[in-house]
């Protein structure tokens, strides 16, 4: 018999961004009040704001916490092969997937035009997740050039997310998909230089 | 001496567009009130909304009456060269310019994600942009295979506005500006095909 206990700073942190995410979802980012989520989890509303203070660092927190294995895939993947058929294949075919991280972080580069804390914040979460993924491979290769490296991982997440805005806002998916070889081609050249 | 006369439809309406550009970007689309435009333009309110209802209908009829010239270019290139260097040339490096009706367009595509009449009509006018380009270049080609130009340019034209956007919308812009060459292998390879 599971005996009643208090929840764990985790555990409210996790309820908290579980909420969040699915009203920012139902609602989108703009329409979503504090109540809206403090009403879809078991916490008081002192209690919540003792956690958060606003949406918006909500939803920073769920976009930052990304779990290990999704920021680190890239970088595992280039650290591995030599042979860069497989991560473009998984580059290009990941463009087109829906889901949930994705449709919140499109959702808040909306925001960012009326907001460039949003833009601030979406660049370092690309700097974190460009140096993540350069120490991976330095790692592996200690001989790599680091700054090239970089430079070339910033350019393959900057042009990633292009095609995934683009899939997204301009209803580009069907196009992209029928001409999925050329960006084949542009990712098997850029990783192969 | 001009002796004084009435002003045409015409020229009502540039002035209404004038102004409302100049509002728009000041302002931005969702904080800009028909009153905003109505002040900066010599026209009752009874006169201004017999031209216009809405500040969106406002916005599409800038955005549409784009000059004939500018929607016809790439075609006319595209027409005139055999050598597809030139359009290259001119597709990579046109991404980085800054000018008004880009900077509105990059403004209405954030409002799309909640109003989905925006992303209907952005895709009117990139329809309407594909099938002008198609048939200059099918005036001058009679022998081309429709069907394949246009899936081609369609490409071409979602292609070059996910640059244009992750210039402007996630701060791409030096790094594109190092990495054109990748930009100009690709188009090349697009327009060879």
């Amino acid at each position: 018999m599971e005996t009643y206990r208090r929840k764990s700073r985790e555990e409210r942190l996790k309820e908290i961004k579980q909420a969040a995410q699915g009203v920012f979802l139902r609602k989108g980012f703009k329409d979503t009040t504090m109540e809206d989520i403090i009403n879809e989890t078991t916490l008081s509303k002192g209690g919540f704001y003792y956690y958060f203070k606003s949406t918006k660092e909500i939803y920073f927190s769920i976009l930052e916490e990304k779990s290990d294995d999704s920021i680190t895939y890239l970088g595992k993947m280039l650290a591995a092969n030599q042979d860069s058929k497989e991560v473009v294949d998984y580059l290009t075919e990941s463009i087109f997937e829906d889901f949930a991280e994705r449709r919140l972080f499109l959702m808040g580069l909306y925001e960012s035009y009326y907001d460039n804390d949003f833009m601030e914040r979406f660049n370092q979460i690309q700097d974190k997740y460009v140096d993540i993924t350069v120490n991976i491979i330095i790692e592996k290769y200690p001989d790599m050039e680091e700054k090239k490296l970089k430079k070339k991982i910033n350019f393959l997440y900057i042009l990633y997310h292009a095609f995934v805005i683009n899939c997204n806002m301009m209803g580009g998916k069907d196009i992209y998909k029928k001409n999925k070889k050329y960006l084949k081609d542009l990712f098997t050249n850029i990783l192969k230089d």
